[in-house]
């Protein structure tokens, strides 16, 4: 097994590229795509501050680690979504990435800053957890990019996590949703851009990724996903691939390129529906934005509405590295 | 476990319409199924002669049963295709099926007809056995309808069947061929109507129905399909249905209710590309039809046009029955 590039040693092979490469070579074609999907999506300007999600995976881990490498000005924020010792472990990868390397990682942690957790949330909701958790990772890292001014929030999303939420909004035929499957979301309505730059890579390669670059990363799913739709989807795309490879790149590309267009004319937020929330002042398409009613059904607060003064409040708002995120006043003062 | 609709003990569960049902209501909820099919998509009026393809299996031997039991004059046609003593078999249940029924069959034997096999005609044409045995299919079920004067082709695909194609059309995004797949494609250009009556029933109620109503059927899955794309493609969906009872029918109806439109302004044929084969006088996109082509290169003959005089043909048309079909002289003459 031979190096594409180079012919010395591969370590891998990935089979819808027909090819195998050597650890250099991998590294290279990662950070290469990335570029690609960048460029062909239009996702980030050279001199664009991002804001990374954060998870302590291996995808937002890898993410944050090839935009810092090609250039960017990028930012971690990670989000403590109190699911036991998931969380406290992941919480610790995300931590010592940033630590090692010097980068600024913001912090927040749903129970401290909101009085609820992902488990509890989806119960009063009676939401599905993955639902709940979504919604609450969406609304908090709007918010932290309109509070820290960032161009764009970068999530890695990969093409397996892509291919199966479109797989998913097509077993449903889900129209709204597919009109908006795109990598790159623009800004618009008080709603950051957001952009999915690891499309053009598959899971088991930003875990050779991080392998292979000495990244730690948290490599349990998280256990309350466990079970649920979205990885039955993967698997089911899995089998697919098995038997034929680039399956699931030309189902998501195919989809990209010749079809997207027939159910939204335009990846943009028309905003005709869309006001202010009248309790946290996010954009929401209802009186009061879906964070907003989530945190009143479970008896939460939004910290900068709590009855006790705000320097009593519990925001472990962490910066490691020099801190371009705005801090606990900050925030209050973007929610009033 | 009870009826449904009786509460007498019930022999089977269908999960995606969460009931179970006892033989008599069982075999009524098929029949209310394709008379659902039928009506929903105008597929068959109740004066229709209707030409059955017979393959020997569950689903059409069911589907030729049940439009007999709703009163429609349907005749079969068993094709020959040569596949070893796969094809034997099958064509002893066809030939049962309908001897003990009184009904109509014709067989045609591709080897006998025409000079070769579908693994031979396969090789020839450098395609896939599938591909070259649904061109043969589709071109002698179409011609038997002309001469036959029938006023559709009937075939047995079910539920399972049609999601796993569209799943495949999908993961690829055959824009074409997702414009056209509809339960009734309207006759047209010399091409006869097709429906599908099976639409709203899944394989397993297929095979419990023939159980159940004395139906004996070639079990056997056709040794040429065995490992390809669509058998991938239904058990892909097996395990979402696995996972969410209904998900098949929520995908394709779904489709058919609200996407399909999207892909294809209308079900019929436009005819602008359609002209005459000039071997055979079959309708054709090119000067020579599909079905004409493949035979020149697998060095077969159209009966019609074979040195031999037509009477030392290999032909066995053979009718059980009342026969409705054409003979051997009825085909050559259609053909020139």
């Amino acid at each position: 097994m031979k190096c594409r590039v180079c012919r010395e040693p591969a370590v891998i092979d990935i089979r819808r590229h027909n090819a195998n490469f050597c650890v250099e070579h991998f590294l290279r074609l990662c950070r290469d795509q990335v570029v690609k999907a960048i460029d062909r999506h239009e996702m980030l300007r050279p001199t664009d501050r991002v804001l990374v999600a954060i998870s302590g995976g291996k995808d937002s881990l890898a993410l944050w680690d090839i935009l810092v490498a090609l250039g960017y000005e990028a930012d971690g924020l990670y989000l403590g979504l109190g699911i036991g010792d998931y969380s406290a472990s992941s919480e610790g990868f995300a931590r010592r990435f940033a630590e090692e390397r010097g980068l600024s990682l913001e912090v927040v942690d749903l129970q401290e800053e909101y009085g609820f957790n992902v488990p509890e949330g989806a119960r009063a909701a009676r939401r599905v957890p993955c639902s709940a958790c979504g919604l609450s990772k969406r609304h908090l890292f709007d918010e932290a990019a309109r509070r820290g001014e960032y161009d764009a929030v970068a999530t890695g999303h990969n093409l397996d996590d892509e291919a199966a939420v479109l797989f998913g909004n097509v077993l449903r035929w889900q129209q709204d949703y597919l009109g908006r499957q795109r990598p790159v979301l623009p800004a618009g309505c008080g709603f950051p851009r957001k952009v999915k730059p690891l499309v053009r890579l598959g899971e088991r390669e930003m875990a050779a990724y991080c392998v292979l670059r000495g990244i730690e990363y948290m490599v349990e799913e998280c256990p309350m996903a466990v079970g649920n739709k979205h990885l039955g989807y993967k698997e089911a795309l899995n089998a697919i691939e098995e038997q034929s490879p680039g399956s699931k790149h030309d189902f998501y590309f195919g989809y990209l390129d010749r079809v997207v267009d027939r159910f939204g004319e335009s990846a943009g937020r028309d905003g005709s529906d869309i006001g202010t929330c009248a309790r946290c002042g996010a954009p929401a398409g209802n009186e009061v934005c879906a964070f907003c009613r989530l945190l009143e059904r479970v008896g939460g607060a939004d910290p900068g509405h709590r009855s006790e003064p705000a320097g009593t409040g519990n925001r472990t708002s962490v910066s490691i590295g020099p801190t371009r995120v705005g801090t606990t006043g900050g925030v209050t003062g973007a929610r009033q």
